[in-house]
């Protein structure tokens, strides 16, 4: 089966947006075995995609559209394909019905630009969209499906998963993949590559396909099987075997985020934790706050930004403070330690860094973060040096102190470097 | 003048890449009046790549190729070009002089492949690469200028910044787009546009562009003119139209996150900022942290997010907790008031909401979030009723709560709806 997708949007040809949705169609679609062959970005205008779907649909079994179904007047996609299906508009009311609940569970005022969402072209089937107002369409041209989705990155990817991926497979024998994901967090794409180069030889030889998949500070690891779930059991134990050689970094067999990890773990083992933060800003309480149902094991932060705010909130020695500076074993060790007492809490990550762009000295260049995990039993305190960019600093940082919290709790030695 | 863009490489098609050549290209070009009008990502073979020329060619005045120049066996594009434009390759001394001293440079190994990359065609004009190892290729195609160039971003960049963009301001006189951007929070995209209905219509008359450019929380409006600077007074009043009509939500005329908007306030006003944050978990501190130089104006966080440490932590009192509930406007206006003292600041906002999925009551259901701004002359609070989705509630209430201090700084009324 073959796929093409059709970007609408001037915000994409001129840059303003980049395209994620591309991206995330090309993963979702390739790895259930449908290739996309070709991806067009192209502007909201009627005969730019008129004539997209018209050289495309030569080319491809399945053309997807995203952008283009907002309610505001640049947003022509709806009446475009209206008009190129040959047929006309008519009021949805269960489409309308469900848009009005979604203002009133907002308490918004509903517009008329947004009761002509519930209106639809009566050839389609109509693709329902659970996370906003404008709904998905699918078409048929011929032998080829044209479906056309917003361009809202969570509601395109609500639709494809909810509405569009089911019927794709009710449809079509698309090949059976079975895959599993190891999770690990502290080591490169390409350090990770070298250090299971034979384990990858191994697997390969063996038919099954492996990906990695790197995102700031994370990288998975995706083994997958064309032949379903009758490979599950070789697939998990071979997995197992990396996350048995590496346990610093690899932290989970399964898809799952660390911050959904270590909340497990902590409610497992009956602790609550909290997070004193200078160069993380709050990063990592915000992680941990992201899962539901966190306020069972997260308790709450003190961010520390300032030299005042060391010696006010958390009483800091000030000598300690003024000769070692706010970036050294010194200290860190006592952010994580009093954190853990004026937070009352079973266990304290602490982090202090230099996240750039300024502030680096030879010494202590921009990207040296000390990290310290603090329990009843023992504090635990490393050094890291990480890169030249700010953001990214103080993601890896949140996450690799995540990761050693994890490791503390788990027992693993984490032995400095 | 206008470009057709041509990105090359499976790695994008599956998603395995976000491309962001794309986006940079469409932002320089159209910055320079050269209008994108479509933009392709294709594999890399020679069929795809010729016919993706032969089509753009009939459409575009430039068309540019970026990947495929790499030097391994999957990277075909110059083959491909050589056979297309009819002329051959040939090992050009200079060029192979450069790989030399990169690699000698670097030490490492200089290999065969690497002296073919300073193989190029005859008949194109060389574009050097002074970031890498392969080459740029400049082709004329009738009145198509057909440009290739490596994939790497920062080797693309710095061919173009060095010897695409100069070359075709030598050669070209190029039309003058000049655009202005308003950016707004808290209002939606189509409520904004309802709201600026009969604007809008006066502005599209004028031939001007509108564009709504929507993310969570923010929309930005753009307002552009194909007639370059000298539309710009007029661009710029007609957004300051806007911006003058609803001040609550339109907070800058020029791209800035609120973030730094916020940041350049308080520096500018010379006050410090805190916050305590319940529902948003440290969102707030992190959105501060993330611009360079925040701590001239940042000073620290709380994070209460357990009853406890709200008592322990800000001594919010415990009766006032207990019969109102930490969402309320009585525990909100005791969080950010005690907040000032505790952190020392000029400026505390605080937010105490129901983030979801769990949580919500039918007096106070999900989405239920109090922010408050307490400053030295006053203490403003307000509630708000957002969403179901628990991360986009968090993010939302983060940006709300800025722009409420935003107001507050700026003595803009924000009474109760």
């Amino acid at each position: 089966m073959k796929a093409a997708l059709i970007s609408i949007g001037d915000e994409l040809l001129i840059g303003q947006t980049i395209n994620t949705n591309a991206a995330w169609l090309g993963k979702e679609l390739s790895f259930r075995g449908i290739s996309v062959e070709i991806s067009w970005t192209i502007s909201d205008q009627p005969a730019e995609i008129t004539s997209a779907i018209d050289f495309l649909s030569e080319k491809a079994d399945l053309i997807i559209l995203t952008g283009g179904l907002g309610p505001t007047k640049d947003d022509l996609t709806k009446h475009t394909l209206t008009q190129y299906f040959q047929t006309e508009l008519e009021i949805v009311p269960e489409v309308l019905g469900r848009i009005e609940t979604f203002f009133a569970k907002r308490k918004r005022p509903m517009l008329e630009v947004n009761v002509q969402q519930a209106a639809l072209p009566k050839s389609c089937t109509i693709l329902h969209n659970y996370h906003g107002t404008a709904c998905g369409m699918w078409f048929q041209k011929g032998e080829t499906i044209v479906i056309s989705l917003p361009g809202v990155p969570y509601e395109m990817k609500g639709i494809m998963n909810d509405e569009v991926f089911p019927r794709l497979n009710q449809r079509f024998t698309l090949p059976n993949i079975y895959y599993e994901t190891l999770m690990t967090q502290g080591i490169g794409e390409s350090f990770l590559a070298e250090q299971i180069a034979e384990w990858e030889d191994k697997v390969r030889a063996k038919g099954f396909g492996l990906a990695y998949l790197p995102s700031p500070g994370i990288v998975k690891l995706r083994l997958s099987s064309k032949r379903g779930d009758r490979d599950k059991e070789e697939i998990q134990s071979l997995l197992q075997e990396i996350k048995d050689q590496m346990p610093k970094h690899a932290y989970h067999l399964g898809e799952m985020t660390l911050s959904e990890y270590l909340g497990k773990l902590l409610l497992h083992q009956g602790l609550k934790i909290g997070t004193v933060e200078s160069c993380t800003g709050g990063h990592i309480a915000e992680l941990l706050v992201q899962i539901p149902g966190s306020s069972r094991y997260y308790e709450g932060s003190i961010v520390a930004y300032s030299y005042e705010e060391k010696e006010k909130l958390l009483e800091v020695d000030h000598h300690t403070l003024q000769t070692k500076g706010a970036v050294s074993e010194e200290v860190i060790v006592q952010m994580a330690e009093k954190g853990r007492e004026v937070l009352g809490v079973d266990v304290c990550v602490a982090t202090s860094g230099i996240a750039g762009p300024d502030g680096g000295t030879d010494e202590k260049p921009v990207g040296t973060v000390w990290i310290a995990v603090a329990t009843e039993n023992t504090t635990f305190a490393r050094v890291f040096q990480f890169g030249d960019n700010r953001e990214r600093n103080i993601h890896t940082t949140a996450l690799t102190a995540m990761n050693l919290v994890r490791c503390v709790l788990e027992g693993i030695s984490f032995e400095k470097k």
